[in-house]
């Protein structure tokens, strides 16, 4: 797919995007130099995927921080529909997410969509997708929540308390208004079409600005948010937007569930991990030893060194060394892509061992803790 | 309007309607003398709106019968969207599904639609809808419901238990498919929208057959449960339909509580009613006393004579004498009028004296009853 050729919406992302340009489609805002180092400031630390910018759009973060300086605080909001088993492009904002809460000590709201993967899907059952909600939870939990601070609910849970607002969400929307934005016509059931408004509800949770890590491929969803959050007196979702990671097998696009060699499952034992590596990882290395010796390698669409960039090394020299010895080509592919299979599986355990502890802490998170127990009590309305 | 020239839709009753040839237009039964004679030797007794067809129609009412004389029981569902007062016309399904649960010893669901209120008029709040709930509430426990096998409840507050039977449902209707039912289009507001998979859950609350008295007018919503229902597992719901109680100032049509000289209302004081029927109530008899000796009334146009036969008066020889008296020109149409004054008021000042005794009671049917506690245990899924 030529350049500038790609298709980026809430269900596909195709071809090589352009950010910049994503940013001018999309309306949103870069994250500026002096909007990180703004935050850098406040919270005297950036994570790596501020630094190394695969969060890179936002829309009124630099209201949030300001916010927050002047005391008024914000609060976080992210989400899932459910599937069975999770891979490593799907831990992003979670990651990013409980970096911020802990960074700005602000409560977590993680709405679980059971109803929406069901209804969204002729062969799921509401059992399957509520079995997966369970499972993902305790990857969800893993990359580090606050326990008094995070709300997770699964939706046909958590209905009850927010049914109320929901239809006065859902009264100013028409089908319209959302069936372009979420993909659907006048075959898509009727379950699906009401969905927008539950989607919309945790982003009035509290009478504070709403902060949603997502990558930008969501952005849609919010723009129907921000059309009607201030006529319920409520404020207008901001985000803050990631890149995708790219698929294993080829630099375009996303990776995918449905596609088993785009992308390692947080599940993935240590030896799949360096079997799907070494035989599917996209190389821009050259195809022999003299070759890349001679010429060195396209990073630009090179996986194994962008999984090292966007997510697995976090260390900003030993990035700077790979990148120039890749380049130069005094490094091979099957060095780089060693040293990936060495960080994600070094990922992984730690995974699997806060996975394996996350398993006592699922009710405290659902309905125990003290946010949750808090919301448990409230009714939106 | 012509004879022959009226439409009868959920959301419009015009014209003078011919309910032989709706019977055809609509597929349903007609309830036969013999469905008539079968349901007075299995409980006895025969009601009023039965003996005098103003209930003249049904779905399935024949198996409902069929299956309580097996053993297997049925239940009847039957629900109001709240509105601010209720007029007698409102009563007679309540009425008749009070009579129903008495003679048949059957559990009774009452579902108060106070989100589809909200939803389908941009001028109300969703406070005024849920007051407006807690008030009809009065009226229909007023009608005389078994306190331990009736449970009323209002969707916002009940939706927890539902949902997940919804969603179900709501995955089998398309837009497409509900959007001529319903009256619906692209500018209708995504709740709106869902809300049929809300009305058609109560069909589902037992594993047995539902059977729902209802205006005929009614009858294409449940066609949807009808086409659906088995494929989830449960029965067609079936259904026993009424005529429309003229509106008070004219043959045609049904009583609108949008045009208060249509219609009496449950809280018109004597007073009130006696000037109501006075002024406003639609005669079949002649313009003068001596027209009226020499030619009689026309009682098929005759909303007094009607409003008697159909609800007020319960005595089958009374009716016959003024329904002859009035046709020979022996009865003045003035006299029937304070016939009727008297009837009417003497049902209210009963349904006041019920509905004031129904204020203790509604936490029992809501919360506390034993069909209530039941269903508030109870997730339907």
């Amino acid at each position: 797919m030529a350049e500038g050729n790609y298709t980026v919406t809430p269900w596909e992302v195709k071809g090589k995007v352009d950010y910049d340009k994503l940013i001018i489609q999309f309306g949103t805002q870069k994250i500026t130099d002096q909007l990180r180092e703004e935050i850098k400031n406040v919270v005297g630390d950036m994570h790596v995927m501020l630094r190394r910018e695969i969060f890179f759009s936002h829309r009124d973060l630099d209201l949030v921080i300001k916010d927050w300086k002047e005391g008024k605080g914000f609060f976080l909001y992210t989400g899932r529909a459910p599937s069975l088993g999770m891979h490593i492009g799907h831990m992003i904002p979670f990651l990013f997410t409980a970096w911020l809460q802990q960074k700005f000590g602000v409560n977590v709201y993680i709405e679980i969509t059971d109803d929406e993967k069901f209804m969204r899907n002729l062969d799921y059952s509401l059992d399957q997708t509520r079995q997966w909600a369970l499972d993902n939870i305790l990857d969800i939990i893993a990359a580090g929540f606050d326990l008094d601070k995070t709300f997770i609910f699964q939706d046909t849970e958590y209905i009850r308390n927010m049914y109320p607002m929901a239809i006065k969400i859902a009264k100013k929307l028409t089908f319209s208004e959302v069936k372009a934005t979420f993909g659907l016509d006048v075959s898509s059931n009727i379950g699906i079409i009401f969905y927008p408004a539950l989607q919309i509800v945790p982003t009035m949770f509290e009478k504070r600005r709403c902060l949603i890590p997502a990558g930008i491929d969501q952005d849609p969803y919010w723009r129907l948010q921000r059309d009607i959050a201030e006529s319920l007196g409520y404020f207008k979702a901001a985000q803050i937007h990631s890149k995708f990671l790219p698929p294993l097998n080829g630099p375009e696009g996303k990776m995918s569930s449905s596609i088993p060699e785009s992308a390692i499952y947080l599940t993935d034992d240590p030896k799949t991990v360096e079997k799907k590596i070494m035989k599917y990882a996209f190389s821009g290395g050259q195809p022999t030893v003299e070759l890349q010796r001679k010429f060195g390698a396209n990073l630009e669409i090179d996986v194994p060194y962008q999984w090292l960039y966007y997510f697995f090394e976090e260390n900003d020299e030993e990035v700077k060394r790979i990148e120039e010895e890749y380049r130069s080509g005094k490094m091979l592919t099957g060095e780089v892509k060693q040293i990936l299979v060495q960080r994600v599986n070094e990922f992984l355990e730690r995974h699997r061992e806060r996975r394996e502890k996350a398993k006592d802490l699922v009710k405290d998170f659902k309905y125990e803790g003290k946010l949750a127990k808090m919301m448990w009590e409230k009714i939106h309305e």
